[in-house]
C-alpha cells in the first residue's frame, strides 16, 4: 500500500484544508496511508478518529514561511517540509505532497533525493485548461530561469513522459514555445534546443503562446522564466476580463439579469480555470514523485495533488524517464 | 502641414481598408496630407474626388508579401514598403504607416532611415488594455529575439519617452518583466538589466506578467522573444474564455437568453481588447516615425495607426530619445 508524505503546515492557510483535502482523499481512495508532518496538538483535532489509523503524524514545529529564503530551507532540519521529504529519502514515504514554500520544495527535492540519473535540472510543470476540455503541460514554470538547450530537451523527454504515463495519453504531441511556428523563429537557445528535441518523437516543432490554450500540442516547453511570465499573464487576462465584465456589469440592471443567468455558465467557466481541478504542479526529474501545491490550496487542489501523488507513484514514470534519456544520449 | 507615407497595398485585405482608412483620418483631422504608395489604377478608384488634392498617389506595383523573408525586401526597390520608406528617408514625408510585411518594414526603415544616435536595436512597440481603462505600452515585441542588458535599457528609456512625448502621461512609470517583483529575481540578462534601469527616473523595478494587465505601471520592458510569446499568450487566453463561454451557452437555453442581455457588456469588453482602438505598433528608435500596423488591419485600426504617425512626428520623440540616452550614457 502507497504511504504518502504531506506537509501539513506549509499552506498559507494553516493546517485545516490540508488535512481536510488530505480525508477527502482518504474517503475516495482505500489503497494508500499518509504521514502528516506537522504540530501533533494541531493536527490531532483535524483528523476525525475514523482516519487516525490511516494517517501517522510525524511531530515538528518549525514552518518555512514563505518570506523565508529557499537556501536557509536546508538548514532548518527541522522543519515540516525538510522532515516531509527526509520520509520519501529514507524510503519511509513514496511520494510526497507540499503547498508550503515552492522553492524550499524544490531545492531539498533536489538536494535530498537527488536528480533521475541523466537529467541535469528538475522542471516544475503545469497543466493548463485548452478551449477544447484537454490541458497541456506547460514545463519549466519556474524552477530554471536560465536554461540551455539540453536543459530544455530534458524537459521535453520529462514532460512527454509524464503525459503518457501519469496522465495515460498515448504519443503525446509535444512542441518548443517560440516567437512563431516556422523552424527559423525562436532565440539562440531555442534554435539548438530544437535540433535536439527533433530526436524525440511527436515533436509537432515550434509553437506560439496561443497554442498552449488551443491544445495543439499535449506538452509546451520552454524556460522557468518566461514560463513563470506565461502563467502570470495568463492569470491576469483572466482576471482583466472578469473586472471588465463586473465593470460593465455595474452600469445597467439589464445586463445585471443577463449575468444571473448567465452565472452557470461562468461557474462552469471558473472550473475550467481553476487549478484546485489540477491540484498541485509535479517537479519532474528527481528520483521520487513531488507534487507542489499552491499555497492557497483549498481542500480540493490537496486532495487532487495527493491524486497526483498516488497516480506519479504508481507509474512507471521516473524508470521511463531515466531509460528515454539514456537512449536518446547514446 | 504634416505629409504621411502610407504604403496602401500591404494588407492583408489590399488596398480597400488601407484607402478607406485614410480617408477617414483626413476627415477628422485637415492638418495633414498624404503620399499612398501603389497600384495607381486600383488606387484611384478607391478615392473619392474630395479627397484626391489631400493624397498623392506614387505608383508602383510591387506588393511584398507575407511569405516573402524581410532580407529579400531590401533587393525589391520597387515594392510599396521600400518606396514608402524612402519617401521618409528622403523627406518627403514626415512618418510612414504600413499594414505590410511587418519584418520588412522594420528591417527596411532600421537601414534606409537609420537608427537614431544612442539607439543600438530599435523595438516594436504596443498597448495592451488593463481593467482600469488605462494601457499599458510594451516592448520589445518581436523585432529582436536575443537582447542585452544595454538593450533592455535603451527600450526602457524609449518606452519611458514615448509615452510622455506621445501619450502624454507626465513621469510615466516603467517596469522590468521579470518572475517576480523582488531585486533578487530574474534571468541574468534581466539582473544585469535591472541596474541599468535604476538610472533613469520613475523605474518601478521588476514587474510580473499580471502587472500588464493590472496597470501597474505605464512601460513593460522585455526582450522580444518574450514580447511575442506574452502577446500570443494574452490572445490565447481571451479566445478560450470566449470559447468556453458559447460551448456553455450552447447547452442552456436560460444562458442564451442571458447572453442576449450581456451582449453590451461583452460589446464593450471587445472595444477595450480589440487593437484596431490603439491602431498599430511604433517602431521605436529609427530617425522618423514608423508605424507598423496589423495585417489584419480594418479603416478603423488603419486611421488610429495614421492618428499614432501624426502625434509622433509633430512631438519631440526623436530628440528626447537622443538627448536622454546621451544623458544617462554620460
Amino acid at each position: 500500500m502507497l504511504k504518502i508524505a504531506i506537509d501539513a503546515m506549509g499552506g498559507d492557510f494553516g493546517p485545516g484544508p490540508i488535512i481536510d483535502g488530505l480525508i477527502a482523499a482518504l474517503k475516495m481512495n482505500n489503497n494508500f496511508t499518509a504521514i502528516a508532518v506537522g504540530d501533533k496538538n494541531k493536527l490531532e483535532e483535524l483528523i476525525p478518529s475514523y482516519y487516525k489509523n490511516r494517517i501517522e503524524i510525524l511531530h515538528t514545529e518549525d514552518v518555512i514561511s514563505m518570506s523565508d529564503s529557499a537556501t536557509d530551507a536546508l538548514k532548518r532540519k527541522e522543519s515540516t517540509i525538510y522532515k516531509a521529504i527526509d520520509l520519501v529519502k529514507e524510503g519511509s514515504a513514496d511520494a510526497v505532497v507540499s503547498a508550503g514554500h515552492s522553492g524550499a520544495s524544490m531545492s531539498l527535492a533536489t538536494l535530498r533525493i537527488g536528480r533521475i540519473k541523466g537529467v541535469s535540472r528538475p522542471a516544475i510543470a503545469t497543466l493548463m485548461p485548452t478551449s477544447e476540455n484537454q490541458n497541456t503541460l506547460v514545463l519549466d514554470v519556474g524552477a530554471n530561469v536560465d536554461c540551455d538547450a539540453k536543459n530544455l530537451f530534458e524537459f521535453a523527454v520529462m514532460g512527454q513522459t509524464y503525459v503518457r504515463d501519469v496522465l495515460q495519453i498515448d504519443e503525446p504531441l509535444v512542441g518548443l514555445l517560440s516567437n512563431g511556428e516556422e523552424e527559423s523563429k525562436g532565440n539562440e537557445v531555442t534554435k539548438e534546443a530544437y535540433k535536439l528535441i527533433s530526436k524525440i518523437p511527436n515533436f509537432a516543432g515550434n509553437v506560439e503562446g496561443s497554442d498552449i490554450f488551443k491544445g495543439t500540442v499535449d506538452v509546451v516547453v520552454c524556460d522557468g522564466f518566461i514560463g513563470n511570465i506565461l502563467l502570470k499573464t495568463a492569470e491576469g487576462v483572466a482576471d482583466t476580463i472578469g473586472k471588465i465584465i463586473k465593470k460593465n456589469l455595474k452600469r445597467s440592471l439589464i445586463s445585471i439579469a443577463g449575468a444571473v443567468l448567465m452565472r452557470k455558465v461562468f461557474k462552469n467557466l471558473k472550473v475550467r480555470v481553476d487549478y484546485a481541478e489540477y491540484g498541485g504542479a509535479p517537479l519532474l526529474g528527481v528520483k521520487a514523485p513531488v507534487i507542489i501545491a499552491h499555497g492557497k490550496s483549498n481542500p480540493k487542489a490537496i486532495q487532487n495533488a495527493i491524486f497526483q501523488a498516488i497516480n506519479s507513484a504508481s507509474s512507471n514514470l521516473n524508470h521511463d524517464i531515466e531509460e528515454k534519456l539514456k537512449h536518446y544520449s547514446a
